[in-house]
């Protein structure tokens, strides 16, 4: 029994919630075999439980998108070096994490490993339109992007390579591009809300937070349970500078050739990690059932008299519910107990208990991994039950999240209500001017960036939180991650 | 009208398929808008067309594996330089090939973009695999890898980049190991015939084409209209040799370690290649049904009086046959006939012709990309006319491929009908004494390599067709892509 313990002692958290966040979050994403660091520093892998939580955001997106026209393609891995100069800003931004190739051949120009898409989709861009009946073009690639952070490595968080999508679009007209700049982010939201039942705070960012290239940006900030805000996804309106560097040009109804414009979105497997830290506790994982792939463990109860008829009854049950796509757990080397353990740990959603005597009644206990509530339901009805209750917990986990959020936003009006906020670990809604020299003077005090500028303002004229210049909007503010 | 001529003429295709193969399938590359060339050499862009193919290839192959416990994952794009030399065959076979990546910081370890991933994936399976009951492992990992090929780039066939998928297992036992082996070989099978409508010939490769590292490999190939074979996917059995060099070792019931036994196997984006190459002709792209994201094309006969009557009603029936994801072309600056050629090259399976005359009689006419064959049908019964004549060209393009097959297999018993069934490009069957050295002379003497040996063969004795010594086994031999 003592080795046992000690192996159960292993198994689960050595850490709570509230005690070391980062390092809860850590224990959690690698006993879940959620990922683990992979060989070489700031690089991981993503491991089946985790991968499939990115399969069905990918399920989700895909049919999403493809109702607005989107199709997927794939682009080189490796670009040129040439491509980086072409828009300014956008190289600035990018240099310094570049991942540079050995050259094969001096013949070659050098080439790097993207770090995202723009350049060299917009150079083939430039080759395939031609005409106002080109457009729009609208294109989404789901791919590997790298770029050789310094920071230290957080699992799906901060790593130098990550899995994301990119969508790149192209429009005849401003006010197009602007609508779907918008139509994107709506997306995102519903996919962050329906699917991984994480609230959201939408806005644009301000100049100093504003993607490299682009004329604009919109976010979605989602708040962990540690008070820092996460960017969940962003939708650039790159205007018509990438058209301008990479020569992209239509020939308009009226016979004239045109810039087009441009918008880019990408979302990346750090929601994965964002899902992860807003619904987990301290027996650890806790996922939305929608995203769960194992969405029921079936803990058979066995004692020695018995084991033989309950196995046989429980794996008959455990194939009609298929659908789930259920763990059988028909081990007898462990207690039932450490088996909830585990399970609680890996974050299944919901744990069916069925013992002798649950058999006589014709019974199964369902119980939930979010609140621990246990139903007992007949066999019968016990596909619907499960439905019930995997629907349950999914709005459930969002009302939580949501109610978590509303309760952490401050707004406030004066500078040292703002520090005092921002130390609480809150989103701080104040005025802010929206200058880049005022951003960084926030920032260098309080380690604090504006998260957002929330769309349809209605205020009145106030001053600055910090230089107490006029401003016309408010701002977001948090730490982030 | 002769603007129009002429860019008609630059649409469709200026070569044929027997005149100039290769120029044949690079230009329904290029103009079906599958594929386009990269800026960097030997790279490629997969298009939407085509990309939407791989993703009815990754639907199709991903439920299928699943049934059998494979979860997908994903491990790191870069992989140390120390890793690729604990297995030598493998480290051999690969090194020619490598990317390395620029030191950023020289306390790190050289780098190269991952070819394969056998060696990362088995580093991380010997911190994660302790007890039997830790096994079978099954992941399969969907992602881009990177080959340096210095021949010359083929669309689909030989990039420097593709896509892929590979399988990678691990077993307590040989036996399963060779089950499992074959078991996902049969998945292939089934992917190749099922979905590409592509008729396989199976069996083991000869040492001379085992895969660096493995104990044996088994493959499918299919013959390609221009008499070459082309490898569809492979399944190997890599034995207990990365089990040793990357020390996977596993606690059996037994109470001792044990070595475990590995697969793996794969396929790649080059199956979107051979789809295209094995269907279609001279009109350009022929897709089967079941991978074309645009199943159906509408064509509305536009004249002047009935225009706007013919274009309403046209609009209504696209959106009732939404599941065949229609291509509604509705353009009045093109004429009907010129939007038949355009459609008909990139590949859309069926078409949909609707003028003021049918709607008079309630009818459509639909015409069969492949067959050319024409359809009156009426309006209440197009949907399920589109089902069966999709349903019935799906299998049609089996039928045809297997009787091109079937037609091109020559068993020969002399060496000069062996160079003279390889010279008329067939796949030929004869005695082979399965050495290298003879391999090795087969190919310098002809091109023509042993493409496999056919499962359980009941031969008598024979000699092998090029030296002479007792062979109990036949192969096929091709020229190969």
């Amino acid at each position: 029994m003592c080795a046992k313990k000690e192996e159960e002692q292993q198994l689960g958290l050595t850490v709570s919630k509230d005690e070391n966040f980062s390092e809860w979050y850590n224990q959690i994403v690698l006993k879940a075999e959620l990922a683990d660091y992979g060989p070489v520093k700031g690089f991981m892998i993503i491991r089946p439980r985790a991968y499939a939580v990115w399969e069905s955001i990918q399920t989700f997106f895909n049919a999403r998108i493809k109702e607005h026209g989107v199709m997927n393609g794939y682009f080189p891995l490796l670009i040129p070096e040439s491509f980086f100069k072409k828009e300014a800003e956008h190289a600035k931004g990018f240099a310094p994490e570049l991942a540079w190739v050995e050259n094969k051949d001096n013949s070659e120009e050098r080439v790097a490993i993207r770090p995202t898409s723009e350049t060299i989709m917009y150079d083939a861009y430039s080759k395939w339109i031609r005409s106002h009946r080109d457009l729009p073009l609208r294109i989404n690639q789901w791919c590997n992007v790298l770029r050789w952070e310094v920071k230290q490595t957080k699992l799906f968080l901060r790593t130098r390579e990550f899995l994301w999508q990119e969508g790149h679009c192209v429009y005849t007209t401003k006010d197009e591009c602007d609508k779907e700049v918008k139509l994107f982010l709506d997306e995102y939201k519903k996919l962050c809300e329906e699917l991984l039942a994480i609230p959201v705070l939408e806005g644009k960012k301000s100049k100093y937070e504003t993607f490299p290239g682009a004329d604009y940006t919109l976010t979605l900030e989602a708040l962990m349970p540690d008070g820092k805000a996460l960017q969940m996804g962003t939708s650039h309106n790159l205007g018509q500078g990438f058209a301008k560097a990479f020569k992209i040009k239509f020939l308009g109804e009226d016979g004239n050739e045109h810039l087009p414009w441009q918008s880019s979105w990408g979302f990346s497997t750090r929601l994965i990690g964002a899902t992860v830290m807003v619904h987990s506790d301290n027996k650890g994982l806790v996922l939305p059932p929608k995203v769960a792939y194992n969405k029921i463990v079936i803990v058979p109860i066995l004692f020695e008299k018995t084991k033989e008829a309950v196995l046989k009854e429980t794996e008959k049950i455990s194939k009609k519910l298929k659908k789930f796509n259920p763990i059988f757990d028909k081990r007898d080397t462990h207690s039932a107990g450490w088996k909830f353990n585990e399970w609680e740990l890996k974050g299944v959603p919901l744990r069916i208990e069925i013992g002798p005597k649950d058999l006589e009644k014709k019974q199964a206990v369902i119980v939930r991994r979010d609140t621990n509530k246990k139903t007992f339901v007949k066999l019968t009805s016990l596909e619907k039950e499960i439905e019930k209750e995997l629907d349950a917990m999914q709005k459930d986990l969002f009302k939580k999240a949501k109610n978590f959020l509303d309760s952490n936003i401050i707004e406030v009006n004066s500078w040292d209500e703002f520090k005092k906020a921002i130390d609480k670990r809150n989103f701080v809604l104040a005025y802010f001017c929206m200058e880049e020299t005022c951003e960084e003077a926030i920032k260098n005090e309080t380690t604090a960036t504006s998260r957002c500028i929330p769309f349809n303002q209605k205020n009145k004229d106030g001053k600055c939180i910090k230089c107490g210049k006029p401003a016309k909007e408010k701002a977001y503010f948090a730490k982030s991650y």
